[in-house]
């Protein structure tokens, strides 16, 4: 995987996690890619927004991509670390590649992903980190939740 | 687990997936009940209704549950063994107990989650296998692309 390519993907997954953060909502963002590099999908967290606690960001991704038929090749770009429920996604539909902004502050599925055959780059990006650690001091109990903690 | 009160709670989770077969769907259903018995949510496979393949049946009954606090002691109730996307939804928010229809025409993650500290219950049951051998014969490309195959 092309380390400035997933940069540059990630910054679209930042965005959209400061776009939550905007709203009110958990600072998580993400973004999916087609194997061609064309955007297919992306979101951000929405359980305080719409009161869906289905709506991780990488789900939120997903369902913006609407129906494909393959996701040979896509990459799931997320400004942290999945949880078993979109490190399921992310196994079940046959993602390729995921990229992760960091493992710092939560530390979900990526090794047992990567185990599976799915590339995982983690960039440990320090915005990502930031945005999270203040969100997760902030906001404890809104947090755990989010996790099922 | 009782075993009268999971056929019971099956019979809502078929009965969503035969609306969601009414509705030229995928006929896949599922319950999401509280410690007390209570019903907190039902759903069904959305992905042709809704054109939203993040809409799985276990998905759509957490979803419709709303925000929970916590998961502890709940049972999600599902026509057909979860995929790995509704089995890390299950492991993620601590859902305490599953009821499969059904792991005959579909083997999903239920292994796994048992041996994560789920309590599950396969019952096996000959209408929810017979619905789904039923569709996946007559519907095959549509089946694959929900399991993303």
């Amino acid at each position: 995987m092309d380390e400035q390519q997933a940069r540059a993907w990630l910054g679209v997954a930042v965005a959209e996690a400061r776009a939550g953060l905007g709203e009110g909502g958990i600072p998580i963002g993400a973004a999916l890619y087609g194997p061609d590099g064309t955007l297919l999908g992306r979101g951000h967290n929405r359980r305080v927004q719409d009161g869906d606690p289905s709506m991780h960001a990488e789900t939120a991704a997903f369902r913006a991509a609407g129906r494909q038929r393959s996701y040979r090749g896509t990459t799931m770009v997320t400004t942290l670390s999945p949880c078993w429920y979109c490190s399921g996604l992310v196994r079940q539909f046959g993602i390729s590649r995921l990229v992760i902004g960091e493992a710092t502050t939560f530390h979900g599925g990526h090794d047992w992903l990567a185990g599976h055959g799915v590339e995982v780059l983690v960039l440990e990006d320090p915005e990502c980190v930031a945005v999270m650690r203040a969100f997760v001091k902030d906001n404890p109990e809104l947090w755990n939740e989010d996790i099922g903690d």
